[in-house]
């Protein structure tokens, strides 16, 4: 969104281990992002290092944000599930309702919600689903912001429920012309190179029409980038990623929320 | 304790089903006591249930308790688990959140916190659990009153943490001298007849001096008296104890926190 | 099927507690069944359970089946996932493993599977799912029957697989002309008064062409009949129905296997 | 065991992951080890996991294990639990099942067990418990192998079982003159030089006295040396302790077992 204050956020998926198993590099990406989606214990993450990366992320200035899953841990939140929106709904507020403990044990609060994986698929086209999980956020808090895809169901309902919504883009993988992401088994679909990253990354912060993976022009207006945490060196290129946007006058900054 | 206004509470844990599979007679339970423990999803009940069961604490006038414990669900949280004071404070901090929301979301507040099972008898004992356990809850929230045995280690705990703390004592079960229950092994351990039971009832809400199962003299104050739902007709059993203790005088009204 | 032995099997889902909690009848339908299919940790049912359920099994005379479901304890197996036909083999084969061990212990053999829920309304309905479903049963033993819906994918799975199937029907819910089952909600879908249960499953079991719901003529000829062991009373309307069944000349006995 | 024939056994713990979590680096320590003890699915391990664990170990003919432990993911089967015995059995007896499953599906057998974790430790200790894992593993087949710590309660079982035990040692623990692992807290109880490790080992396969950690002698004989998996560059130590195992005339080779 071209604001006045050029600004825009930076967020990655953190906490996602579970007991002795590490996940990301989270120490490194709290160096790069402006705010962090914390896995609350459902597709990945546990109380101990909910605490922990609560904490990590008041030391280090980013906004604290919950990322609730379907609960499958073996699948890690990425299969989709035939859910009522009721107990959807119900699974999301259990989820940030436990990570709004520790960061107000912590002397913060949870600022986002970000749904995960398939929650965050099906939430964004199943409009049921979308009003469940947006009146499930306002529930746990009427300042939260809800993080998700521009234009989809999700962004209709939060509008609905009167919740601040802020659209997200990803600066690694292409567009088609309609606004939606290519598939990953789409040749091109993947961007790897830090300089194409880089470019469509502004393209999104500044919502200016770029050319889509099918060659028609597309606009997406977004008001944060997602570092996916799973990408091989992601923290490095992410780092660069936020040099170059500084270089282009963008503060990277969380969204500012009703409070 | 003797107050001139003559209060006790009842209590007993509710929404310990999970799924499909229901446990106990919640509803009937829900018109008997003054406060519910509601299980938090590790032992026993899950988000829906906790949902509908925060309402029907709302609709019945109940004091809604959060009711956290072990990671244990195949053996309902009865097990004891050797576990690190901070990753049960954790998993404290957990599940009063997550319960905290769904109060929250229904216009209610979580009231006080009651530890289930091994988790109740580790942090009773364990000095350094119950210290743990104090600071969760009072990290959750500091106007929450923390019910557990009188004279134990986690009331002492409460104590240094500057918790309020609600003694909690059992009408069905003989104690001995030493204020501590029999074991249930023991031979009248189990007090079955109800005019017994109103007996004890008066005698912990009194404060008064009693003999134990040894013989001894016995004096424990409590504030609040467990109604144990997995007794066979808990909740007729826990009316008629209600009614006798409304004969006597005494009034069953949930402990006034706080706030 | 018209056999001049005139043999029929009654099959019910067992062992679908867990932990404390008990679900269905299990004693009573061990007395009415002749073959069971019993829970294996993923949906429904544990260790212990399991273990009991076996010997329960080898004490009455009734065939022991596995029952492998989906691992969704919360959702009792009943969503469907999506999720890759490698993987549910997997949960397949690592489920049914598991009882044979508990049947080898107790002196008997798992003689057939039974998916349960959403991964038998899949399997049958998806030929990739029931391609890796029948190989995984095969897998644990050729000798295993698989039971399923008649003329289904699963069915023509278990036929490429070279593994003996055993088609099912149902005595308490009605068809339609092509076959399939009247969804839930459709009026006079399920059966309730136990002649037209007897009269449905004289049908099923003669194979002889009968009036859908729909008005039009309707053949399924099926093996073994289920009792929803969720209905109430659902043994004493079992046990009726095995009388019934006797009455006309039918003996209740479990498929014999190719052992 | 001073045998005419020099053989040792080098074991790990392998497929100790769990969905999208890895865990050490099996790859590389089965191409060093003789038998491999693979995780079950209940203090890790997923079904997918497992069977791609049994094909690895026949690709390079190490012989399969089952790695059964304590139901408690998030504490990776670590920490102690109060378990009745017989539910211990019936823990040991599902996962040994389900492992057999994939080994038989993959054309293998399952050769040994070996408890992991805090199952480990307890059963080494408890006699009850002991008595109970004896009899699991003996229920699961006669055949198999039980790996554990010499004269322990758990080798007394297998021998009251009649079943054949195959005492463990640690070249990387030191021990105190007892026979016993000397506490990791203790100074010096860990060996880190790679000199260290292999006069320990071979002490250990030749059953020799050496001098215990408390500086009194200790004689300790043992079949299998255990490779821990989860210390930094395991696999590569561990082929240089195989090195030295042979130069000095050992083969590495999996316990014969009775078939």
């Amino acid at each position: 969104m071209t604001e006045t204050i050029r600004e825009i956020d930076l967020n990655a998926d953190l906490g996602e281990g579970f007991g002795i198993y590490a996940c990301g590099e989270d120490e490194a990406l709290l160096r790069v992002v402006s705010s962090a989606n914390i896995a609350c214990g459902f597709h990945a993450g546990d109380p101990h290092l909910m605490r922990r990366t609560v904490e990590s992320c008041l030391e280090n200035g980013v906004a604290i944000g919950a990322h609730p899953g379907l609960p499958d841990r073996m699948g890690f939140g990425r299969r989709e599930m035939r859910v009522a929106p009721r107990e959807a709904a119900d699974w999301i507020l259990y989820q940030v309702g436990a990570l709004q403990a520790f960061a107000s044990a912590a002397g913060g609060a949870v600022r986002h919600v970000k749904l995960h994986g398939a929650l965050y698929h099906m939430a964004s086209a199943d409009p049921e689903l979308a009003a469940a999980a947006a009146l499930a956020v306002r529930s746990a808090g009427r300042e939260l912001l809800l993080y998700g895809p521009p234009d989809s169901k999700l962004s209709e309902a939060a509008e609905e429920a009167g919740l601040a919504y802020v659209p997200e883009g990803f600066a690694d993988r292409a567009y088609t012309a309609g606004g939606t992401l290519a598939p990953r088994s789409v040749p091109g679909s993947v961007l790897e190179d830090e300089a194409s990253m880089l470019e469509q990354a502004l393209m999104l912060a500044e919502g200016n029409e770029f050319a889509g993976l099918d060659g028609k022009p597309a606009r997406i207006a977004v008001r944060t980038i997602c570092i996916h945490g799973d990408t091989p060196r992601a923290a490095a290129k992410g780092s660069r990623l936020a040099e170059g946007l500084r270089r282009e006058g963008w503060t990277i900054r969380a969204p500012r929320g009703s409070r």
